[in-house]
């Protein structure tokens, strides 16, 4: 290995997804995009959080099952590039429920209490009961995270919370038990440029709302979903004029079309120059045209289920090498060493 | 192997104690005599609880460290054979924690809220904020209990609770993922006779309090300890009539002096007929005689403690084989088993 790259290591990154259905494009563009942007700088670890996906559906075990390999064809589909990232799945570590049952015996009970993803989850109508892991989730995360002395996590808007309460557990466990020499780096967000998408119907992209379009959903379908969007409500007729700030389609125009045409479509719009229509076609075209690298990949990793597994026995070694040396410090800093 | 025994396995049994301090007679007569009793007639899994001391020393490394091995030791000296019990250490085994990570999330957080022992030692006085793992404490434990499908636990008179709740999360569990086949049979309570113990002050006999006699005390330091103990405070002078009921001496004497003996003891102190020290002369010599076996066996394993370690090292690899069955057949039912 070269002894200059060697030096200068890459600073480590940690994120993780859950395993909870066919990735959209709001995924890719809301986390995916950025991972991949990401690959190269930086020593990437990407998770399968399917322990994750239990604290909030632990009576839906189907689901799961099903979605782990799936999604990590979605990621090697963006263009996750398993020589540069460690892939790996969260329940084939038990390495990180050792960290979690350790650090949770110095963890105030109301440092969880207080987090305010738990506050809402529990307060919402219908709620059933809050289990032991849905309060101790974000513990389980700074287990995920501490493990691999992450230097960095990227962060959407919901989760700085998670990231601030992995890093007092870190400080908590670094003054109890190793004062003069920090076992546990303390992460620090990652604040990146990621888009948040809208659905179909105009609200956020959500595999639940049923308003998403799968990464690898077929061109035809793509197709489909766009024409029979709902488009500005107040333009009955075609020969109505509307106004893109009323139309769902729009964001995605945002995202997708370039300025120029998009100068284009809002005249054409606002003048009932163009019908809806019209306006759908580039859209469609440039997310048809975003899709067909990642059905390619796809197609190849599809047809090698093996190669799959193997990209995922390689991470999950990798980074079981780096949880075990981790665990072995902090067992020593507790006395736990004989 | 016999097959007969062998279609007959011995029932298990699973007890646990924390490393907290070199063992006393308390400790003996209230839970290791009855584990040396079990031994034979059930397959015994013994373990050291350095996890559980965590849950509420977790402050305190470097006596939990110390003590380990001095306490399995107290335990071979006690007459446990490690041909017949499994003897390990709790925080060798991630696989506890792997099970306690999983059966966390489908366990009611008020199911451990209620527990009587984590009500009692929040609302102490001067009590520290509790803790993610304090909480959680009975919930390590039912992982501890049920990842080897022990069919009896002994119980304390505190602990009921404990294993009432480790059957109530066997029940869910087995009724969320695997409704047709039981995976986590839930344990009964094994109960035993035992002795509470009281110490030198006439106290329950605890190291905090400071008035035990440790199992491995030299006859010298446990003659000066009885011979010091406070007898009845009404019996200022050696010819004053006392009374055995009012003397901390004698519950010790109920456990370690025969019928007879006491009679004739009664009716010595009660006439004035014996003083003191003639009174706790059999009892010095009964306790001095218990020890006796203790301390020849500890001597032999004290002058080998490779000896120590390797019975726990092969308590713990054969205790481990038995938690990754279970554990494969819980991720399994979860749906994680890729």
């Amino acid at each position: 290995m070269n002894p200059e790259i060697e030096s200068q290591p890459r600073p480590r990154v940690l994120s993780g997804m859950r395993p909870t259905g066919a990735l959209h494009l709001g995924h890719y563009h809301g986390a995916l995009k950025n991972w991949v942007r990401l690959q190269s700088s930086h020593d990437c670890f990407f998770f399968v959080a399917d322990w994750h996906a239990l604290t909030t559906h632990y009576q839906d075990r189907q689901s799961i099952e099903r979605n782990v390999y799936d999604m990590v064809v979605d990621w090697l589909a963006a263009g996750i590039d398993p020589e540069q990232a460690t892939l790996f799945i969260q329940s084939r570590m038990p390495e990180h429920a050792e960290l979690f049952t350790l650090l949770a015996m110095s963890t105030p009970l109301s440092w969880l209490e207080r987090i305010p993803s738990y506050k809402d989850q529990v307060s919402r109508p219908n709620a059933e009961g809050a289990t032991y892991g849905l309060l101790g989730y974000p513990l389980l995360q700074a287990a995920d995270i501490l493990i691999y002395k992450a230097a960095y996590v990227p962060v959407g808007e919901d989760q700085s919370a998670h990231v601030e309460v992995t890093r007092e557990v870190a400080r908590r466990f670094n003054r109890i038990y190793s004062p003069d020499r920090a076992i546990l780096p303390e992460p620090q967000e990652l604040l990146t440029e990621t888009a948040r998408l809208s659905g179909l119907d105009g609200q956020k992209m959500s595999k639940s709302y049923g308003n998403a379009i799968a990464m690898r959903d077929e061109p035809a379908v793509v197709e489909e979903k766009i024409r029979t969007m709902p488009t500005d409500p107040q333009r009955v007729r075609r020969s109505d004029a509307g106004d893109p700030a009323r139309c769902p389609v729009w964001p995605l125009h945002e995202l997708y079309t370039d300025a120029q045409t998009r100068a284009d479509l809002q005249q054409g719009c606002k003048s009932a120059g163009i019908g809806c229509l019209d306006c759908k076609q580039p859209l469609i075209e440039a997310i048809q045209k975003e899709q067909q690298p990642w059905r390619e990949r796809a197609a190849d990793y599809l047809a090698n289920p093996k190669q799959v597994h193997w990209i995922v026995e390689v991470g999950t070694e990798r980074a079981r090498a780096v949880a075990r040396k981790t665990l072995r410090e902090v067992r020593a800093a507790m006395g736990l060493n004989y």
